[in-house]
């Protein structure tokens, strides 16, 4: 999956698309990120302004220009790492009649917290019939 | 679930009368919040006011009256969504002899997040036998 | 599993060890902490510095000396719950061939957020075959 520059991607169709080939209808689906600067998120799908507020959030508990001790890969690495913490790396949903029991307004995001674009692997599971 | 007013609600009573109704006795349980404005925690069950500090700290760290872009549901909406995003949407918990392992302090909450209450519903999935 | 002191302590060797004695090589593992002052968080496993930005940065967001309600137990016993609450009380990881899905540079910690050493217990569960 490719985050084309930091902050929020919605994911939610291609997590769709996964399920609806993997042939399983009912079950237990697991995202896990396979980076520690970046996370996952299941949040507001409707408001683009929403997003924005929640990046700025992040950019402003966790902030570049902190005094980290760590800052091998640059002022942005440790914030990473932060944002990670305080959101998810793993996120279990239900499935039910081969669809997520996502809320009318829950989307699952990507929340790339580096600046540079990178590509990052999310491990899909599903468990079930 | 009727989230009576904005807080903490302990809901392990209602999710082990569930368990027990499932007749599964082994397995994993997961909960998931269908919403972008309350969450889950596992948090301490015996006191009262730590629930309260819990509550006061979560005000104070995403603050209404924050200088926020989205605010089309008023100004607990957004603070809503950024308390949401740093707790829990989904939550996984083993099952052993039909009851959760819990440890001796811990209950489950509903973290309702907006002023007004509101049905809240959360999706119940055990796996195993 | 035994919590030298305060803040985070590797567990994925232990971790690993017990997946390869399940003699499960695909499926689900949880991770359940069964304690509301400590918790979980996969993260860096590279840079001890990381870690130390990690355990300051937590101390600094819900810091002792913060006029909590609840001191029960001593100055860190609030704190120890606001940190587990922005961490994560269960982790799930999918794993495949007999290993954790983790990737590269990612580790299993504990976090310990009570000054005093004390015992801690990691519920682990694994479904599959």
């Amino acid at each position: 999956m490719r985050a084309p520059a930091r902050g929020l991607h919605e994911i939610t169709c291609e997590v769709t698309d996964w399920i609806r080939n993997s042939g399983t209808s009912t079950g237990l689906l697991t995202l896990f990120c396979r980076h520690t600067s970046a996370s996952l998120l299941v949040q507001e799908n409707a408001a683009p302004a929403a997003r924005r507020d929640l990046e700025r959030y992040f950019e402003r508990i966790a902030p570049e220009g902190g005094s980290y001790e760590h800052d091998d890969e640059g002022p942005d690495d440790m914030p990473a790492h932060l944002r990670s913490a305080l959101t998810h790396t793993s996120l279990t949903i239900p499935v039910e009649d081969g669809r997520m029991v996502l809320g009318t307004w829950q989307g699952i995001y990507l929340f790339e917290h580096r600046r540079k674009p990178s590509v990052r692997e999310i491990a899909l599971h599903l468990i079930g019939e």
